[in-house]
C-alpha cells in the first residue's frame, strides 16, 4: 500500500489509455482445443473462419504468440469518446455492509450502449472499416451489443443490418430506437430477407423468434453480400482480447495505490466481460506474482459452468456455427425466461471454459431474487441501477464482504459493473412489485440440453 | 491559452470538487423584484416561505450578501457519487462542422437520473434532513425531476411522496419504476390523497392530470404532514445556486488551459441549468474581467423569453403559489405537446429573467425538428445520446459554429449537455419515422395566455 488516500472514483488520463491489449492465451491454463469444422471434424483454418469474420480479428482469435497486441491509434481515437472508464472504490457499500473488505468495481455502462459491449464493437467496426468492407451485419437479443455495434458503425461509417430477435424487439422499442438513431437498419428476427428466416416463417407462422435464428440471419446476410462480414460480440477470443481494456485499465489505476486484489469477481453470460477484467490480473497469478482468485457468476436459470459439461458444442442452437470445446448446457437448451438477457447462453468462452477445467477460477450460480436484492440496495447506496447482468457481480461481492466481516479479514474485492439498467425496468417493475420469481433448470431439463450436445465419434 | 493540448474529458479530481456554489445576486443584474405574497400583493417573508420550503433553501433563497456559500461537507460527499462531471471537448463535431470554432460541453447526463437535476435534489434533501424533518413532497412531469429526488432522498433517509402527472406515469412507466426502485412513494396526480386532487378528479374524471395539479397536490400533502416540506426542481434562486456547480466545474476546467469563452449556450425551461452554467461565467463579465456573451434557447412550442411578457405571475398554473417577477406566456399558457418536457414551463426564473431584460443574456427559440437533426448528429460523431432539452444548447452550438466558419472566427462555444435520451426515445422514434413536427404558438394562443397573467392594481 502506498498510503495514499484512496478516491471514489479513479479515472485514468487519456495518455494512460491502454495502447495494448492483453492476450491470455499466451500461459498455457488459459488456451483451448481448436474450433472444429462440424462438417470435416477437422481444426477450422484462418481462411475458413475469415469467409465468416474480419482477416484481423481471426489473427486475432488464433494467436497465442503474442501477449500485447497493439490497439490502433484510431481505434484508441474513438475509445477517448467513452474511456477510460471509472474505477470507483463503493465507500458506501462498504459502509451499508459494515465490512472490512475494501470493495472496487470498475464501471463500464457510462456509454450510450450501456454497457462493456462497445469495447469489442468499436475494434470488431475498426478491422472492418481497415479491411475495407463496406457493411456488417449481427444478431441481438436483448439489445445491448446491437446497440454497442450500432454506435461503433456510425463512427466509422459502415452500414449495419441488425436482426433482432423478434419477440425483443416488440417488448423493447427503445433499444430498436437507439440502434435505428445511430442509423443501423433493424430487422425483426425471424425476417422474410433470408433464406434462414424464410424457413422458420413457414415451419412457425406466429414465432417471436430466438437468438438462434437471428445468427442463422445475420450470417446467411454477410456470406451473401459483397464486402461484408458477421460480427459477434462475446463468447470469441478476440472478443474476450478487446475486452481486456478492462482489466488493464482496472490493474493501472490500483497499481498507482499499490493495491493487489484478493479476489476478482465477474457476471458470466459468453464470457467476454469477465473474460477481460480478469486477463491482467490472472495474468500476475500464472507469472507467479499475485494469489488473487477468480469467481464467475452465472444465473442459476442458465448454469453453464456449475451444472454443464465440458464438451465439444455448437455455438448457436441452429448448429451452423463451428464447434467449440467449452461447458454447455446442449446448444438446444432453452432457459426459461429470466431477466438477464445477456447471461442467457447455453455455453461459456473457451477461454474461460479451460480456466475453470483448470482450476484457475471458481464459479458460483445466483437465482434472480436474491440478484435484484443485491441491485436495489447497491443503487440506493452507490447511484448507479445497475444492469440484471451486472447485478449478478454485485451479489456475489455482497456476500463476499459479509463474510469477510464474519471472518475479521480485510480482503480487496473487485468486481466488474458491467452495465446500467436503463433498459431493464420492466424487471425492476416486477421486482418492486414482488412477482419476481426465481428459476432453476430441473434435472430433466438439463437432460434434454445435454443430448442436444452433439456426439464427435 | 497555456499551449497544453486539451484533452477530449476533462475531470476534476475530487480535491478540486468546488467547496462553495456562486451566488450571481451580490451583482445588481442578477438581482430581481421580491416574490409577492399573492393575497396582500406585499413581499412574502422568511416565515412564509419556511412554511413551504425547508429554512436553509429559503435562507439561500434570498440572500443577497455572499458572493460564495459553502456547500456543507456531507452534500460534498454524496456529490461524489457523480460529480466532479466531465467537460468534454467535442473534437469529433467540430471536425464534423470543419469549423475553427473550439466546442466544449460540460456533460450532466452521467447519473441515474439522467440530468443535471440531481445537483439540487442532493442539496435539498440534505437540508431537510438536517432541520429535521422526516419526509419532503414533490411533483414531477417528463420524470427527470423525481428522479433525481428520489435517488437523494434514499441517500439521506427522508420519505419522499412524488405526484407525477397522471399521463406522464402512464406514458413513461420506466420513469416510474426508477423512482420506486429508490423507495419513492409515487401517487399519479390527480389523485384522491388530497383535496386538491379530488377536486379536480370531480370536475374532470377522466383527466390525466398536469403540472399544475401535482405542484398543488404535493404543496398540500407537505403543508398537511408533520416534519415535512415541498421541494421544487427550477426556478428559484436558490436552485440556480446549487447549480451553479455546474458552471464552477466548468471554470476550474477551462482555467487550467487559459481557456475563456466567448459564448455559453444553455437550454432553457425554468432555467435552473443555465442558471448554473453560466453563473461564474458572468459573474467574471459582470466584473470587467472576461467579454463572454450569454445565449439561452428555448423551444418555439414555449418561448417565454423571446415571446413572453414580463410581469408579476403565479409560478404555477394552479395559482397557489407567491408571484414571481419573470419572463411568462401566462400562467394559464398551456404549451402544445412536444418532446422537450422539461423545457415546457410558462414562465422563467426571475434572475434569468433579470438579467435577460437587463441585456446580459441573449435567447433564441428553435422548433424540434431542427433540435433533432443536431441531437442526431451529435449522437453519432459523440457518441452520447442526448435530451431532447439538451439538444436545444446543441442546435444552438452547430449554429454559431458554422457561423464561426462562416467568418473564419475561432471563438471558444461552451454549452450545456444537461442530460441524456434513454427516457426519450418515443420522440426519437418520431424523427426516425418522420413524423415530429415543430410546433409554434399563434398570436391567439399567446394572447389567451398573457391574459392569465394577473393584474397587480
Amino acid at each position: 500500500m502506498s498510503g495514499k488516500k484512496v478516491p471514489y472514483k479513479m479515472y485514468l488520463s487519456e495518455e494512460e489509455l491502454p495502447r495494448c491489449w492483453y492476450n491470455l492465451k499466451v500461459y498455457e491454463p488459459a488456451r483451448h482445443p481448436p474450433f472444429l469444422n462440424p462438417e470435416t471434424k477437422l481444426p477450422c483454418t484462418a481462411e475458413e473462419l475469415e469467409r465468416v469474420f474480419c482477416r484481423e480479428c481471426v489473427a486475432q482469435e488464433l494467436n497465442e504468440r503474442d501477449e500485447w497486441i497493439e490497439i490502433p491509434q484510431e481505434l484508441r481515437r474513438f475509445y477517448l469518446t467513452f474511456r477510460p472508464s471509472p474505477l470507483v472504490r463503493a465507500y458506501f457499500l462498504e459502509e451499508l455492509l459494515d465490512t472490512p473488505a475494501e470493495i472496487y468495481y470498475k464501471f463500464e455502462g457510462n456509454n450510450t450502449s450501456g454497457s462493456h459491449k462497445l469495447n469489442s464493437a468499436a475494434a470488431q467496426a475498426y478491422y472492418a472499416k481497415k479491411q475495407g468492407l463496406t457493411s456488417v451485419t449481427t444478431e441481438t437479443g436483448a439489445g445491448q451489443w446491437g446497440t454497442a455495434l450500432s454506435m461503433a458503425a456510425a463512427f466509422f461509417g459502415l452500414h449495419l443490418d441488425v436482426f433482432m430477435v423478434k419477440i425483443s424487439s416488440e417488448q423493447k422499442p427503445y433499444r430498436k430506437e437507439v440502434m435505428r438513431t445511430y442509423g443501423a437498419n433493424v430487422i425483426p428476427s425471424p425476417s422474410d430477407t433470408t433464406r434462414a428466416g424464410r424457413k422458420l416463417l413457414e415451419q412457425f407462422p406466429g414465432t417471436g423468434g430466438s437468438l438462434g435464428c437471428a445468427i442463422s440471419e445475420a450470417v446467411e446476410r454477410a456470406a451473401e453480400t459483397p464486402n461484408c462480414r458477421y460480427v459477434l460480440g462475446s463468447v470469441l477470443d478476440h472478443v474476450l482480447l478487446h475486452q481486456s481494456i478492462i482489466g488493464l485499465e482496472s490493474k493501472i489505476a490500483l497499481d498507482k495505490y499499490g493495491i493487489v486484489p484478493d479476489l476478482v469477481i465477474g457476471c458470466m453470460g459468453g464470457g467476454s466481460n469477465f473474460g477481460g477484467l480478469l486477463a491482467p490480473f490472472l495474468g500476475e497469478v500464472l507469472k507467479g506474482r499475485a494469489k488473487t482468485r477468480f469467481l464467475g457468476v452465472e444465473p442459476s436459470s442458465c448454469p453453464s459452468l456449475t451444472r454443464g459439461k465440458y464438451a465439444y458444442d455448437f455455438c448457436d442452437s441452429a448448429q451452423m456455427t463451428p464447434l467449440a470445446k467449452m461447458y454447455t448446457l446442449g446448444c438446444g437448451f432453452m432457459p426459461s425466461h429470466n431477466h438477464a438477457g445477456g447471461l442467457r447462453y447455453h455455453g461459456m468462452s473457451p477461454i474461460l471454459s479451460a480456466l475453470y477445467h483448470g482450476g484457475c477460477l471458481d464459479a458460483v450460480a445466483v437465482g434472480q431474487r436474491k440478484v435484484f436484492d443485491a441491485a436495489v440496495k447497491f443503487a440506493r447506496c452507490e447511484g448507479i441501477l445497475p444492469a440484471p447482468e451486472s447485478a449478478h457481480a454485485i451479489s456475489a461481492a455482497i456476500d463476499e464482504a459479509i463474510r469477510c466481516r464474519e471472518e475479521g479479514r480485510k480482503e480487496v474485492i473487485l468486481f466488474g459493473l458491467t452495465g446500467t439498467g436503463y433498459f431493464d425496468l420492466s424487471a425492476y417493475r416486477q421486482y418492486n412489485d414482488g412477482t419476481l420469481e426465481d428459476i432453476m433448470p430441473e434435472e430433466e431439463e438439463l437432460a434434454r440440453g445435454f443430448a442436444t450436445i452433439p456426439s464427435l465419434t
